[in-house]
């Protein structure tokens, strides 16, 4: 009867079952199976970018709701690259209800993206829809689901529809697949058996009658992002007070505090360059009111004067949709979708008139009192959960549904707010709750109401693969968990404290004041390396931060997953645990941030290749390997590369103005010669798209003694830089390396 | 500027703002916004039962994969009932994507239902998509995502689809509800501020083309689940057997350990009906070859002659995938879906030709082998993770796609499995892993992999609302924490212990082996109690385990959301907890159970109107009110109602034979006199259905003398009953009642 009862672990592959297969083939298959796989034809957009029309796609897609020219020049300097699929691998089957499409997959291919998750980096062997929302652990709901995906084998793909999109990826194993997974006994055949057998393929499937599909090239995983980010119209450029500190004021205080509250960041010589507000426009039920509230800000213009005087920009939050009492209630009515949010309508901004409407309001009665005052805002609520949001099958006047504008309002409303302020001629850096593809130009920082450190560093990590940024907020609150988390944020590419619902202040804990001062001017003080590693993202589409993935050569502790053991009620699958070296990142070139969650005394650093030293000493840290760490409490754990330059600013209270020289010191580590590529521009404005900007190099090598000597060599024709003199630190000494 | 901007809580109801709505209708809205809403057309179908067909429904259904025949003539003796809603206010809106529809709700109305949550009972502010998926802490995922709600003010609703229905309960305000929640100030409204404003409607969308639409009255919620019930075909009736215990050997016995197991059931005095197997066809991959494992089981008539003069119920465990290497594969191959299952291929059930082939396999190969030995199965494997089964795009030969399959996989496999034994004129009682609607006669109840204790108890209660049986497995654990969860087994619909994957056994924690062996004597003890509640079930539709708020008068400890508390990181909505009786319910008209988890050495019983007395006592414990109980380990806190009578049989091994006469005590509670129709019949076959079963009304009540007297009627031209000598015990002693 039965063949492979032995006790010994049986794999056979499917080949070898050949003759059932054929026997098969030969009972003819009921009538209803007839479904066409059809091959999309890829035409070239852009170098290295194909784009796939399949079915008919709807009119609302991700890009199209971001509304961004691709950088063609800058994508025109990349290297060239092939169609990096054997096209004919790539199948799209149009079905009644949906489009499915399946990618080709190797087995020694793992894939990368497809949202901000929180949990974990790697994608392959996963099973997912991504929807935007709120992240409450649920995989493919996030506030940036960024339905592109990242392979090892250096290529890109983005499914740009403004439907909920459902990928499995490297499961589900097709009945044809050519090469299937062995088929081992369950029983007997030990570790080899595995419940989640590896599929040849990444599948996806849209809820819609088409899609557009567009493949980035690499040939390095980086070099896709790249592409990706450029094609979106390249990475968002902040002003450099946006990478400046941020402390959001407690609820229901006045101007006068909120004044107050500035002056005492610049008595206790805390850095600050942003101040958060809710201007009392929540006051209807929570969709605002868009008017400052008259008891908690009587004069408007003159506490936004008073800001400006302090050298801080105000930051307002609110949400998108429009109380009844508000006087832009009248205008947006007509496009007011079918649902409301907190007693708000829900104005269809997929609609460029009522875009135009808000972004009206908001140019002439708020940012337009103070443009140098009033730096940006936080865009709340447009994430979701369910709960609070309109249901899928609202109606919207524009005939998209709730679905379409759930994926892209946050799309739209960044889109709105950046068009704001580019017609001032001026940059603003804020926040946002929910972005998707096509954000990568949008100025705006992705935090949420999560609160789980680690999740929140694998987040930061995750958005290399989304051309988002992310900052993981600090809400309060005590001594070390404060200081951890302030660490983690000065790291992260928007540094802020958030005392919205909290009385704790960043001093309150006094014996961790003074570590959280020395952390923010820390990050103060790294401003150009920041400001450069932007102008990378911005230029050449090179993520600010970069998850160890995209670091050529990186090997994370464990590639496969540890084998598991069968328990009846924690493990009935025995699913084994993958490791990934998803708690540290790349800041730019040659930054490696690992932070250190509160109450841990030490953590595991898993090193890229070539060597790296200790941030804070220039001593060797190691190289290719994991080592553990023990920092003070004072230190996030922070290496450089062999070679690294690292540029910093003098200690200082706020960002250099546009006119402003600032003193520069530069450390070099290891023991390479070091060369680095040093952005600058007005730091405010868009005139740098008018070539008003420089790139300077900075060289450090030995000379002829073997002493290290450093080099500033300004671009041919570029415009003149705003560091004055620069001091030169050689960080590895002979000592250091003892 | 502002106008609310006082201190003091602003709300105002949107009658208010009637001007401002007038001026904003004054303005034309774009042109996308057309969409119509129809009123559906309702057909009686059945006493009581409505039907609308909105569009063009799929021909995949839920009702019509269960496949089973109203019971028209119980539906014709439930009391006459209207319409429940104002037709008018049903809405239906075809748009692009799918099909939307609003009920309406009103502010004092309650719904439960939509699906065997494990969290809470109550559905009323809550939004989520029904989706057969192995329960993961995700509302709307789970085992029973029976799209069935029913509401406090007397009625229910299914939405008969097959695709994945979206809910939003009382949530989700329309911009066109006539009645609006307050608006009130977020930031100075203090509690009456709420972050989840009520709806006046329950909205549903199904991504069809259209739907079929059930609407069964009441008058009370629990006569709106009986007709649901009835509709589908009436609740299961089990064999008599299948109310015994079952216990699962552990991975890897063979058919004399097997028989050994049950031999020390017999030794150590516990009573076992069914011995769980595997019987080693798991061997291929873990899709199944469908045949025993030569080794492991060399003579499977010889093993199950064994089990027969055991009085033992085989119970073989299998999940629905065919093995590469099984003999049925060829047959069943052309129809396979276009995705594996673990190697295994996925046969269209959905197809009669293929549950035929798998049908008869089944009944030639093991069933018929010794049809009095083997009981039943256990399907598992029907209800997900994504990450094991098909995705939704999957393609099978009916034309089904892989979401219609998912939602009916477990309903078409019970179907098959009922047919099998139906056509020997044998019950059957097992296990499935994921059901739906339609499911009340299908004799399987759900388990899972889930292993929270206070979460089964909440799963127990909502099958009430869904049609369908639960039972939380216990599977292994040590001392207190196994003997509270066999209690709580123990009442529940099917009594067992999984030992698949532990060495533990009943026996091995000597301190509470007694209690374990005690409380499992008690359930077979009940079995007359058990067996009418089930008859209850199939022939009035009144399920057999009632939660909480179908219980007609009982009021929940607090029915109102307490209010929330601001926090920053923990509830930045202020979100208030809403307090729920779900954990306790009645098992039949007289029986609370109200289970204690391990570690805990007392609880809260909130007791019904009417006066509750102690089960094993007979003592007084309170009426409508919240009660604290502290009972010994050794027992599970039950209670039971004023004039209830509970029979029991003697202690038994096993339960009784279809010619088996058992003697009965019934144990009668309370001040008031006691009345119960006792169901009886074979016990095995489906001649109950040519009328060979019987009703007997046993009563309870007070002599001229004032005592209590027991009389025995049996219904006039009934059947002979099994039950033999009656002893009477009045449990409410004087003694007992001071």
């Amino acid at each position: 009867m039965h063949m492979n009862s032995s006790a010994v672990a049986t794999a056979v592959r499917w080949g070898a079952l050949s003759a059932c297969w054929l026997g098969a083939l030969l009972i003819s298959v009921p009538a209803g199976a007839a479904e066409t796989a059809l091959t999309p034809k890829w035409e070239p957009v852009a170098p290295g970018v194909w784009k796939a029309t399949i079915g008919s796609p709807e009119d609302l897609t991700l890009l199209s709701a971001a509304g961004q020219a691709p950088q063609l020049a800058a994508l025109a300097g990349m290297p060239a690259a092939a169609f990096p699929f054997a096209a004919a691998e790539i199948e799209a089957r149009p079905q009644a209800r949906r489009t499915a499409l399946r990618f080709p997959l190797g087995l020694d291919e793992d894939i990368y993206g497809l949202g901000v998750d929180f949990k974990s980096l790697r994608r392959t062997g996963s099973v997912f829809q991504l929807h935007v929302d709120h992240w409450s652990g649920r995989t493919g709901r996030t506030h940036a689901p960024v339905p592109l995906y990242i392979s090892t084998r250096g290529y890109g793909v983005l499914i740009d529809s403004s439907r909920y999109v459902n990928f499995s990826v490297g499961l589900g194993v097709r009945l044809a697949a050519k090469d299937k997974p062995p088929v081992v006994d369950r029983t007997t055949g030990g570790p080899a058996w595995s419940s989640l057998p590896r599929s040849d393929s990444v599948e996806v499937s849209v809820p819609a009658g088409g899609v557009v599909v567009y493949v980035f090239a690499g040939p390095t995983p980086l070099d896709a992002v790249r592409r990706y980010n450029l094609f979106c119209g390249g990475g968002a450029l902040p002003p450099k007070w946006g990478l400046g500190f941020l402390t959001r004021t407690p609820i229901g205080y006045s101007a006068q505090e909120a004044l107050a509250e500035v002056d005492e960041f610049r008595q206790r010589g805390i850095p600050l360059d942003m101040l958060g507000l809710e201007p009392g426009w929540h006051d209807q039920a929570y969709p605002c009111s868009f008017e400052w509230d008259q008891n908690r800000f009587p004069d408007p213009a003159g506490f936004l004067a008073g800001l400006e005087k302090r050298h801080v920009r105000a930051n307002l939050w609110f949400n998108p949709y429009i109380s009844p009492t508000a006087p832009l209630y009248a205008q947006l009515r007509p496009y007011a979708g079918s649902h409301l949010v907190w007693n708000g309508i829900v104005p269809d901004y997929s609609l460029p008139q009522a875009r135009e409407i808000f972004a009206g309001h908001l140019l002439k009665k708020i940012v337009g009192v103070n443009p140098a005052a009033l730096g940006g805002f936080k865009i709340d609520e447009v994430d979701g959960g369910d709960q609070w949001l309109w249901p899928d099958h609202a109606s919207f006047p524009s005939g998209h549904d709730g679905e379409q504008l759930r994926q892209t309002y946050g799309l739209l409303l960044q889109r709105t707010l950046m068009e704001v302020f580019r017609g001032l001629n001026r940059r603003t850096f804020g926040q946002v709750r929910g972005t998707n593809a096509g954000a990568s130009p949008f100025p705006f920082v992705i935090y949420n109401d999560n609160y789980d450190f680690n999740e929140y560093i694998t987040a930061v990590a995750n958005t290399s693969f989304a051309g988002v940024l992310w900052s993981p907020e600090v809400r309060g609150g005590t001594g070390e968990d404060m200081l951890r988390r302030v660490q983690a944020v000065c790291f992260s590419p928007l540094a802020l404290f958030n005392g919205w619902a909290t009385n704790t202040k960043l001093w309150t804990h006094a014996d961790v004041a003074g570590q959280i001062r020395d952390v923010i001017m820390l990050r103060q003080r790294l401003l150009p390396y920041w400001y450069t590693t932007f102008a990378q993202y911005h230029y050449q589409g090179t993520p600010v931060i970069r998850a160890m993935p995209l670091i050529a050569g990186f090997k994370a502790p464990a590639a496969n997953p540890e084998p598991g053991k069968l328990d009846a009620t924690a493990n009935p699958y025995a699913i084994g645990k993958v490791v990934e070296a998803k708690d540290q990142y790349l800041v730019g070139d040659v930054l490696l941030v690992a932070p250190i969650a509160p109450g841990v005394a030490s953590r595991k650093v898993t090193l890229p290749p070539g060597r790296w030293y200790d941030f804070y000493t220039g001593k060797p840290a190691g190289e290719n390997e994991t080592i553990d760490v023990s920092p003070p409490l004072s230190q996030i754990p922070l290496f450089v590369k062999d070679g690294g330059l690292i540029p910093l600013t003098n200690e200082r209270q706020w960002a250099p103005g546009r006119e402003e020289a600032v003193p520069l010191e530069v450390r070099h580590y290891g023991e390479s010669p070091g060369e680095l590529s040093l952005y600058d521009d007005d730091g405010e404005t868009f005139d740098y798209e008018r070539g008003e900007c420089s790139w300077t190099k900075l060289r450090a090598a030995k000379d002829a003694t073997g002493a290290w000597q450093g080099e500033v060599t300004a671009e041919k024709d570029a415009r003149p830089w705003r560091y004055s003199a620069v001091t030169w630190r050689f960080m590895t000494t002979p000592e250091a390396s003892r």
